[in-house]
């Protein structure tokens, strides 16, 4: 673990170097990016690229005896702030301009207004400039380790909810639902949920980001469950709609079957090369003809990783296209305001024609399932 | 709740129209600052106040839905960004314009420098200004709604501790132990941990924070336990030290004992009134004294509400007072590395001595229990 962190800081110097000069050093803040580039999950902990090759991750004083990096590597020093209550980006800020670094690039999407006057304030002589998001774009294609902790995180994720539905629904309200597979994730080793779970039943169901409430599952219900488990810090996330009872009304098939072809074209589309408008086009092209278009939010979906929701995101005015070994969701959903509706929602990786195209990581079956 | 929440925001209204005039707007993008104003836990939600009365909720478009504020009232317009994928806050600072305002206030210790700039951009006859902490000032006293909240936050965490206590412990580790926390305390009612559950054996018991291993809890360690139930928002945090086997040794009966009359001490020095820095100080000094001063974090407790780390903090540098019904934690702790320590937590009430002095909310025994 120790080589890839260093590898992957070694990556960040370089391309800071190239455009801020051999003086530049770099201040990371976001919670995320430093876990990405020293392994280390300690809250608050701030890592800091100086001129000269010196790493450093500062992190809180009352954590510090905690604070050693994951991977116990040499090459990054940890150390705590200056002043026992100070931030640790602040300290940071000062040791870089003791280490003779004329600029400090930092997280202007991460940092505070307040936070960045602050490191202004402690190392005057230092010229702050924007990094912008160049650790998440160095995130954005995974190597093979990552897609193996997302690959157990959907595993996790399938055994979760494969056995919440051996179980009976009728009767039980969104929020112990959610609350009982939150527990199966953890049963299955997930460190939590990689998001808040969702549970929709009836006039809920479909909706994106529902919070469960004390609703009950019905007989003739649509219910919609999303959930993810988070292993070793990587998210994953799965959406399923069933129909509870003996069988669906005709609507409710009509309804399924348009998503589940949106959701199929948004699918196979993910190839490296294709751009990430396209998906969300061929997508939503399928939501349009069956009259459903407005009832899409502004995503078809979005990558995964340390976050869940990173780049690329998969939607109209999106300009990139889709690498290989580029994890993504694609989750078209429907909501009609007083009947409910359908989500499907799967986690894959990119991955070229020759290699067998997208890899499904989440493999929890979509046919349409009356509970 | 409604009249609560209209309450708030008027509240605020007048300040900030003292000091930036009647056409000054006021923008608020924190998360618990937003519930604090309006009941809603939509994520991404952000209130605009703008001149004229008019409150406007901005919920994400694919939240649009799912926005209403939880009291229904109609004072408070929701609706969704002007576009489907724009930042609520910058169709807040364009709405603030349009409805005459020439200022708008905004959380600077929230917002980060890239939102900022995009709200100028957005807004560039309307001059950002710097709302500070006045949210957070005017939720430091709470009233007895939300105190009877964090009261039942506390029963909740001490029902799961207590439970936890009649259980076989040796052998297990501290991940198990705290999954096995959080699942009893959304058993017993929490809408989830109010912070990571922290378990800490052997070496690392009394370490602030510590993330729980997979060191299983043997004969003679110091285990020391922290948690805390999130009820209706808010959040609660209790934290016990045990001796596992038969009878605790010397040293351990020793260093508890000075924790324990360490935190008395602060707890006791909770009244109207008194300095912050006076119940860090005396808590402290029990500490000094028995030679553990070094041991101890930059503070010995923080107040608690809708976030479980708020004002005041009990610290040496801090200027303020205590005032009646802030609920605050006294929470010191020593490590000693290699062979583990203590940690005491409680949440309590500021109270007059009139009405009995300070309310302790977290009620399990503080004995060395040996399990």
């Amino acid at each position: 673990m120790s080589d890839v962190h260093l590898l992957r800081r070694s990556r960040l110097r370089e391309r800071c170097a190239a455009h801020g000069g051999a003086a530049c050093a770099v201040l990371i803040t976001r919670v995320a990016n430093v876990r990405y580039l020293t392994g280390s999950a300690v809250p608050g902990a701030v890592l800091l690229l100086a001129p000269g090759g010196r790493d450093t991750l500062v992190v809180p004083a009352d954590l510090a005896p905690a604070g050693q990096p994951a991977s116990g590597e040499r090459s990054l020093q940890v150390r705590a702030p200056a002043a026992a209550d100070e931030d640790g980006a602040v300290t940071a800020a000062a040791l870089a301009a003791r280490a003779g670094a004329d600029s400090l690039a930092v997280e202007e999407h991460d940092l505070t207004v307040a936070r960045h006057r602050a490191l202004a304030t402690a190392a005057p002589g230092l010229g702050l400039t924007a990094l912008t998001s160049t650790v998440e774009q160095q995130r954005l294609v995974k190597d093979e380790e990552e897609i193996a902790a997302l690959r157990i995180a959907a595993e996790i994720t399938d055994h979760a909810l494969g056995e919440l539905l051996e179980s009976i629904l009728v009767g039980r309200t969104e929020r112990h639902l959610a609350l009982e597979l939150e527990r199966r994730l953890i049963d299955h080793g997930a460190e939590g949920p990689a998001f808040p779970t969702s549970v929709a039943t009836g006039g809920h169901a479909g909706l994106a980001g529902h919070l469960p409430t004390d609703r009950r599952v019905e007989e003739g219900d649509f219910l919609s469950v999303c959930l993810g488990a988070r292993y070793r810090g990587y998210r994953c996330r799965i959406g399923r709609t069933f129909v509870i009872g003996t069988a669906p009304s005709d609507w409710q098939i009509e309804l399924y079957e348009l998503v589940f072809a949106a959701q199929r074209a948004g699918r196979e589309a993910l190839l490296p090369g294709t751009p990430c408008r396209e998906v969300d086009r061929v997508t939503r092209q399928v939501l349009d003809a069956g009259g459903y278009g407005d009832a899409l939010g502004p995503a078809t979906g979005h990558g995964v990783g340390l976050e869940i929701g990173e780049d690329p995101r998969l939607a109209p005015a999106v300009m990139s296209k889709l690498d290989d070994r580029v994890p993504v969701t694609v989750e078209p959903g429907v909501h009609l305001p007083g009947r409910g509706g359908v989500r499907l929602d799967d986690t894959l990786v990119v991955r070229p024609q020759a290699d067998g195209g997208p890899e499904l990581l989440t493999i929890t079956t979509k046919e349409l399932l009356a509970l």
